[in-house]
């Protein structure tokens, strides 16, 4: 198929001829929506739109010359086959050699230029990345950024619009604080930085803040908009009035306070810089740090996604058992079937990983829908999966032999699993930062030489994002501290290309423990309540206090869930749960 | 005593009245030399001269209405003690509550006035403080810092001079590499930075780069001087000439490098900022890898130090059998006897720190010359000391039972040596940082809710200072990796204030293990030869892994030494590393 026949290629051909008619050097295409997202609504999936390419991260340069998709070390089989016949190059990123868009731009593309036109959708595009941008053309050279807001929209016509899911409110039994109070308490903030109103475009931060939910982003309970918190009043911008925050901004007069990690550029280049005071955004924090209402919600809510996670497994080993071999997608269609049975769920909180033997050892594996891989005997199945439910966010993975496992396969599930209990059994002075201590998760695997790529844990929302900062667990210099109240995940994991991969997964409470004259101690509680299967251990490379507290938690896991399941998963339950 | 009878009383009111005749609204004294050194010659202990305080932290703040002292946790019992009788206040610092110079004097000393005129001996201040300085006066307002080199000499008038101690040639049998290697090396980088020359004020890089050593500091065997190093030049501003840097620097004319962190702010004033390329030292991190020869040397000189350990351990050990109870000082003067026995002794390495029982709880115990405290039967005595020889440097801590312990102790003692060995048995991937490995130290203390609050291990210098950067294993967010050739020590503790203080430190080489499909692989071997006592050994709270690693080094120990020991000692030696 050449080039010019296929769909990509053709929008790429018609993208360039705007470019050229506008005098422009250069297109980027950013894979971000106005708001900094994780995971764009459909009308800003514009990289895949551009090139059919579904990954997570990418962003598109074209030249005249050139065409080129930036994207990281997890996407690039993916990048690969998805364009191939585009024309479009993958530029690698995450690898020591890396170039990347400024310094090519810089350096590669016109390094012999002195004036560079570059023409941008500011509303995707972050300030940060304009300032990497401008950064990399020195004193003598000018780089001229073209705004054009929704850029694409000239060429895309069947665009989607802005989403505009029903929106509801998140009643206080279940956030636990009124809209009222937090408002009142960002007021606070406001004045002791010296400002007058704050700019919020994170759509967590919105939500939460406002005690609403909606349906904008697939995963994720957002309702798209921006919301401008003044000393007597809340303006929110969402629906109709969604575009009139540009007319704010410009008209907008005193002292502003805004995060500028979060602002898109096109916003950015309208605020009055002599009235802007920026610094990081304090709801992220106070989110992270769930109250009494959320925790509890949080806890309850890992009972039915227990439940459904059991039913699941039950589910699973009968299949097999009967030598049915059930394929990856109706796997995690089965499985979203048993969440749903959930009083409160809204739905998945990320698109499930349902993979058996290789295809768990690609990180960021998509299951496809059609012909789906079989989950066959003898080998490890990986499900990475979660729900939102009004109470709260799941996310959990179970790694599962389906029959008997190799000494490999062995060693590396049992590895992982002790390092996921050394973390879940973590003992932290208060202050401590979440990579001071990712080294208890990792060290089981590098005494046996063995590492994964991925970090340890994140954040999670209380029915709001799955992944959530300020805090997590990784090797990255976060100083942000694990407070007591904040949600996190444990999942290390080992993967091996073409063969298997294991990763064990609970959501934890981090708490403080006590207080002596060393300091005050942390430590986690787990609330994800699912067993570990023991089948696949090696009983010998755990200490003893691993398998207590492996017993332990299993042993709480059946307590708690038994009650609630069918005589016959439960006997199952029993049996899966014996101590070892 | 009045504050006026005191000596320091006298100098203080000596300053103000400098002070005020030169209408200065502030005076600082700084603890720091022109070379930004960790430990100042004689000529630069101007805070001592000042104060009478002989921490190795500490500056002094005069106005017309206060004198202040500021300096951290590890001093404020000394400083209290010290500055009586002073009338110079305690300012204290990392305490959460700490008001910096910078701050006092922006918003307390002179938080209504518009022009603050502040003196200081701009030889001995950083340029980083006097940005710290000039950061905390607004818009508004205006700091004038007038810098009034060797100041302090007015008034100190038997002030000593510039040292100038024999300087010899570290020969390359010792250094592994010439210096006209190192400089054609240096001259490599300048040319990459677009230089034409570099200024080198650090001492340890001086003598690093030009294979020289002298004993101008106390344990730190450097030449005061300056280099410059230019295509075709090495200038060394030493001994006579050293008082010439100035006029050199006001004459250059090329493109130079420094690095910011190491200049002083005299210096930094005279420099062309037009013509100044700044950025770490490349000489820091190449100095710390070290060569071949200088690793051998390394390895060698563990084997003297080593006896010269054994040797005294076995002395304290008959001087407590015969019940005679030596003194502290008695102590480390014989520990320094026994390491002078060996060939290319230059010096030790530091202040022995030789403590008994509570003496042993004070992080920075300065043993007494007159009326040590005694070294009693039945508790712990921590001995850290090390040695400068030709061909290395030695840095080791044991601490030793001095007959029956408490329950408390033996935890105590057996916590901290777990924390060592799992440090030294920790296996990571290349391109890791200390502070990502600092938890393999701590968490077993942390585990039984204990801490300490110094680093766990610092970079040894080659026949250099006994601190050396880049590297380093602490919580801090240093991002300098772990390299092959590096050393460094592993020294956590735990102090119980008025009771007892437990550190075991080894000096440890990075090295590569081996490479597989999840990268290359580091770990540690250690340099250190010296028996762990095993008495105080709660055997429990080892794993068989940790056991294993004490029988093994203990009997390396044993194998190594023994043949070059007396063989009374030999014998007791073989008694104490029985495997337990």
């Amino acid at each position: 198929m050449s080039p010019e026949s296929n769909i990509y290629a053709a929008r790429v051909s018609a993208l360039r001829t705007l470019m050229c008619d506008n005098n422009w050097d250069a297109v980027i295409i950013s894979g971000s929506d106005p708001h900094c997202s994780e995971y764009p609504a459909p009308r800003w999936k514009q990289v895949e739109w551009l090139s059919g390419f579904t990954g997570e991260t990418g962003d598109i340069v074209l030249t005249r010359e050139h065409a080129g998709l930036w994207t990281d070390t997890r996407y690039f089989i993916q990048a690969n086959k998805q364009l191939e016949g585009t024309g479009i190059e993958l530029h690698k990123t995450r690898i020591p050699e890396q170039v990347l868009i400024p310094e090519w731009l810089a350096s590669q593309a016109f390094s012999g230029k002195n004036i560079v036109n570059i023409a941008l959708d500011g509303l995707c595009q972050s300030v940060s990345d304009i300032q990497a941008l401008k950064s990399h053309f020195t004193d003598d050279r000018e780089v001229r950024i073209i705004d054009v807001p929704d850029m694409l929209s000239r060429l895309w016509l069947d665009r989607p619009g802005v989403p505009d899911t029903p929106i509801f409110t998140l009643e206080d039994k279940y956030a636990g604080e009124s809209s009222d109070s937090k408002i009142e308490w960002l007021r606070h903030f406001i004045k002791s930085k010296g400002c007058d109103a704050m700019l919020i475009c994170a759509l967590d931060e919105i939500a939460w803040m406002l005690n609403i939910r909606a349906n904008d982003i697939e995963y994720n309970p957002f309702a798209i908009s921006y919301l401008i918190v003044s000393e007597d009043d809340v303006k929110w911008f969402v629906r109709e009035n969604y575009d009139d925050i540009g007319i704010a901004l410009s008209e907008s007069t005193g002292r502003l306070f805004i995060n500028p990690e979060g602002i898109n550029y096109h916003l950015y280049s309208i605020l009055d810089k002599n009235n802007l005071v920026t610094g990081s955004s304090p709801i992220a924090l106070r989110k992270a740090i769930k109250n009494e209402v959320e925790l509890k919600g949080m806890k309850d809510i890992h009972i039915p996604d227990g439940i459904a996670m059991e039913k699941f497994l039950f589910w699973l080993d009968e299949k097999l058992n009967n030598a049915e071999e059930p394929d990856e997608w109706e796997a995690s269609e089965q499985l979203g079937k048993y969440r749903a049975e959930a009083t409160g769920y809204l739905g998945n909180s990320f698109e499930t990983i349902s993979a058996f033997g290789e295809g768990a050892a690609l990180p960021h594996y998509c299951t496809p829908k059609v012909n789906a891989p079989k989950i066959r005997k003898d080998g490890l199945y990986l499900c990475d999966s979660g729900g939102q439910y009004l109470n709260g966010t799941t996310d959990i993975t179970r790694t599962v032999p389906t029959g008997r496992c190799t000494q490999l396969e062995m060693e590396d599930y049992t590895l992982v699993l002790k390092g996921h209990i050394d973390l879940e059994m973590a003992v932290f002075p208060k202050g401590t930062a979440g990579c001071q201590i990712d080294y208890a998760a990792r060290s089981p695997l590098w005494k046996h030489l063995r590492n994964y790529g991925h970090g340890t844990g994140h954040g999670v929302g209380h029915c709001l994002g799955v992944h959530e900062g300020p805090q997590e667990i990784r090797q990255n210099f976060n100083s942000q501290p694990l407070l007591a109240g904040m949600v996190v995940t444990d999942e290390p994991g080992i993967y091996r290309e073409g063969c298997h991969g294991v990763r064990h997964e609970n959501m934890l409470l981090c708490k403080e423990l006590q207080t002596n004259e060393f300091g005050t101690w942390m430590g986690f509680e787990p609330l994800t309540l699912c067993h570990f299967d023991t089948r696949p251990i090696i009983r010998d490379l755990l200490s003893m206090d691993e398998i207590q507290w492996l017993n332990d938690y299993n042993k709480k896991v059946r307590e708690t869930l038994s009650p609630l399941l069918p005589t016959k998963i439960a006997e199952w339950l029993a049996e899966k749960t014996k101590a070892i």
